[in-house]
């Protein structure tokens, strides 16, 4: 049961990145080929990272081919609409969230299914949910997305927390998860919507043409 | 007997592949360490991957000495004799043509020993053969070369593909190698005599800079 | 005992990385969630990517709380001190030397005592030390300092190699952490202080705007 519930939420979170990696990679103008394998890191890369910090290996989205299939599927369907994707690009950002919030969910959980302490299993969900984006803008040459935009990363430990916390109060796991998702979605939804964010520590100085002036993380 | 291949095609892998990480180092003004330290990522990089995500740690670059000699060795020779590298840089293009052929058949190989299904094993050769190259050029912040150029991946890929194919067809593992190393290098070669390449999307509207205007991928 | 020396090593190295990645992350604009994770990513990802390659997995920086406490300890202090830290900017420079040569002795005494052979283990310690600053600097888009500043990597290949040689001449593991640090320290002070440098193969042609013009290495 909690095994098929993470499944849905992991290859639900693929999906959704590797759309996300896809589009970037056609705005950077990589043929074909390239757009899947773009779609294959974002889609993945956190998961796979998840997995080999926690000794399961070889990854699940290594070991089964459904990640893969899911992965390449979204990437075709992006390349061959994308005039189309980009018009709903405000839907993509949606759609994003809500990948976030699965992978969120489903990191903590594996963690937690591994025997790791709560804090950690947090962090782990954390990363499970913005290292396909990571790796996506990092490929592009591109400041990660996941560590400027409002309120993502920690919406991301926001979910995780939920899960991690709930066994501690016997509430069942797939009320957490939900619990989790939709705390995580909202984070994002505020920072989307009504600007939510965190504060900056402003440079002491100017730092000329150093800094990120001119550049703008990936759109998701 | 299949080790010993297997070996050979990697060292021979790695030492095209260092070459390339220390004509990039040079290039972009590392100093002589520097310039070994890119070598061994660019070389090693593929197949460290592919060893932790199968479970096959330590990984072999890391176990056996071999694989570090030839990289600094490599790394050396390019960096006495740099001028003169500059001059040969199209051999450089048909060696780092060679050392992909190698570790996609020598990946994917690897990856059916461990017992992976044929459709990840043949992503892992992928993996081995392009890993190099997309670190090394992740370091020096440009857009991995591996995505960007005609048929790269996608040779890759090919030939990993025969390798896993082949014991189907109960063909012997001497004969897949040699065909998908072939396949590999005919796909390169057709991409850079004849220009063979594969669709791109073009984004529906202009991106300003943020494209990847007046950036290439770095030189192999 | 040599492991609480380890663990000492160790947290004090991954104070002063995160220092030197909540630095970095406030210069790019990220907010406090983003200043957080990217101290976490340079002060525990040398130490995650070396435990991960000799099959040590989870990784002490994921399995044990220390290590993300201290690091997001770190991040704090930055973010609320920050123009206080931009004024002992120096400072951080020598604290990242010392942090450099903490996790170069620790790294190659860990992978030493996993039964690594000596070269290896010394390249892992050298790797522990630059891991950090490594992702640190991709993650903002600049060429790893830890390849371009003088004698860098090359300091903590010096003392790993100290730490993997010493148990051949029957020296105490203390004594040789002690001297391989110090070797370490001295070689970075060299090169902060008196511009200690080895050569660069200068490439043949001017590369335009392709090679690092305009451009500059994170400051640590």
């Amino acid at each position: 049961m909690l095994t098929a519930l993470s499944l849905v939420l992991d290859l639900g979170g693929t999906f959704v990145f590797a759309v996300s990696g896809a589009v970037a990679a056609i705005k950077y103008r990589l043929d074909i080929f390239g757009v899947l394998v773009l779609s294959f890191a974002a889609g993945n890369a956190g998961g796979i990272t998840r997995d080999v910090l926690i000794g399961a290996v070889p990854p699940a989205a290594i070991a089964d081919w459904k990640y893969a299939a899911v992965s390449i599927l979204a990437g075709l369907l992006v390349f061959f609409a994308y005039p189309a994707a980009e018009r709903v690009r405000d839907d993509v950002l949606w759609c994003d969230a809500v990948g976030l919030s699965f992978f969120a969910v489903a990191g903590a959980q594996k963690a937690l299914l591994r025997g790791l302490n709560p804090m950690m299993a947090a962090l782990l969900g954390m990363l499970t949910g913005i290292g396909g984006g990571m790796l996506r803008d990092v490929l592009v040459t591109q400041i990660p997305m996941v560590l400027r935009a409002d309120l993502y990363a920690m919406a991301a430990l926001a979910g995780a927390a939920v899960v991690v916390v709930a066994p501690m109060l016997h509430v069942p796991p797939v009320a957490a998860a939900i619990a989790g998702g939709v705390l995580c979605f909202a984070l994002r939804f505020g920072a989307i919507r009504y600007g939510w964010h965190l504060p900056t520590a402003r440079p002491a100085r100017v730092q000329g043409g150093t800094a990120d002036s001119g550049r703008d993380g990936a759109a998701p």
